[in-house]
């Protein structure tokens, strides 16, 4: 550095696009999210990033590609389905509760890339393997996603999410709840809940399954 | 209206104050609110929303209590838990479709008022008698309610959420799981995802408690 003249920026791509998105994201959340600004954070004109990405819906999905890469999908092509998508839901909501501003935002557009769909064929296709009817398998996808974004905004949330103290007499049930759940501890509350709300969700897949087997 | 003079305003309350942030957020989204914006809206100053309610916290709190009810908790005191839970989670998913925008803010802003409180307390209590020991019963609440944020997140989402179109060659069962689900009825996929998810967090929670209660 002499002190003359700007820094040297690093060369404008697709990928450093979507990377100070993701970043501008998760400082400043996703409403705070636009072309103009990001170009602005870039030290580019706002017409330079369509060099690179056509338009916001394409820094979107591309910003949910860096997410989408922070999941494992390596479980679909070793484990039975129930485990693959325990291992695979856990490293989801992980991905999510480092970019929490980003779950609005993706869970409400339109998924297009070719690296996000390729996720979501690993899980159908590991689902279909397993014996789920063509019919249902987008059911059994939504219906996790929905648990694991919900789990994600948990992470989110702050350590004392719900707090009675100062009605404690009136909700005497969920106070003595919640005291015997952490003590204080929210990461040891929400992993608890995580892992009890997955574990429930799965034992009830594998049972549906095996009614929706049944009748056939 | 005389076209004279500004048009008389209703008399300030916090319950108008909180009814002006709702519509502000369901118009505008959650980052967008702030309470010199709902003073202007509401054509006050600032300091005058303080003398109905205490700082944006209040005001979130008064929101929420406005969201909460139009949930319905009657079932708890009629039926058996598991078809409580699916009547309360049918009734907590309608109220959140209708406020999209909400979910984010709510979700991650702490919860004290009583008619929010007592909501809860209904859902533990059922619970409690229903069978579940105390130190689970936040964690069943938690993971019912995550699937539940999760699912009107999906109903906030585009008709057509995931797109495989212009790579369908590379996802196949993805594309064809997607054919099959639907046909482009959004709402009819998404209440059948949400349907066959509660279904199964459901029967999974009963198989659970089963389990809890033959380890005791």
């Amino acid at each position: 550095m002499t002190g003359r003249g700007r820094p040297r920026r690093p060369v404008l791509s697709a990928d450093l696009i979507a990377r100070e998105a993701l970043a501008m994201i998760d400082a400043e959340g996703a409403n705070a999210f636009s072309l103009p600004r990001l170009a602005r954070r870039l030290g580019v004109r706002t017409a330079s990033l369509y060099n690179h990405l056509d338009g916001r819906a394409a820094v979107i999905e591309r910003v949910r590609r860096l997410v989408v890469e922070e999941m494992d999908v390596s479980a679909f092509a070793e484990l039975p389905w129930p485990d693959a998508l325990a291992a695979w839901a856990r490293s989801y909501r992980d991905a999510f509760a480092r970019h929490p501003h980003a779950i609005d935002l993706l869970a409400t557009t339109t998924i297009s890339s070719p690296a996000t769909l390729a996720m979501y064929e690993a899980v159908v296709e590991a689902l279909a393997r397993g014996g789920w009817p063509r019919e249902r398998l987008v059911a059994v996808l939504t219906s996790v996603e929905s648990f694991l974004l919900g789990s994600a905004l948990d992470l989110a949330a702050p350590p004392l999410m719900i707090d009675p103290s100062a009605h404690a007499p009136h909700v005497p049930i969920l106070a003595a709840a919640l005291r015997a759940a952490h003590a204080g501890d929210k990461a040891a509350r929400a992993d608890q809940a995580f892992e009890a709300g997955l574990d429930a969700l799965i034992r009830g897949l594998v049972a549906q399954l095996a009614a929706v087997q049944d009748q056939e």
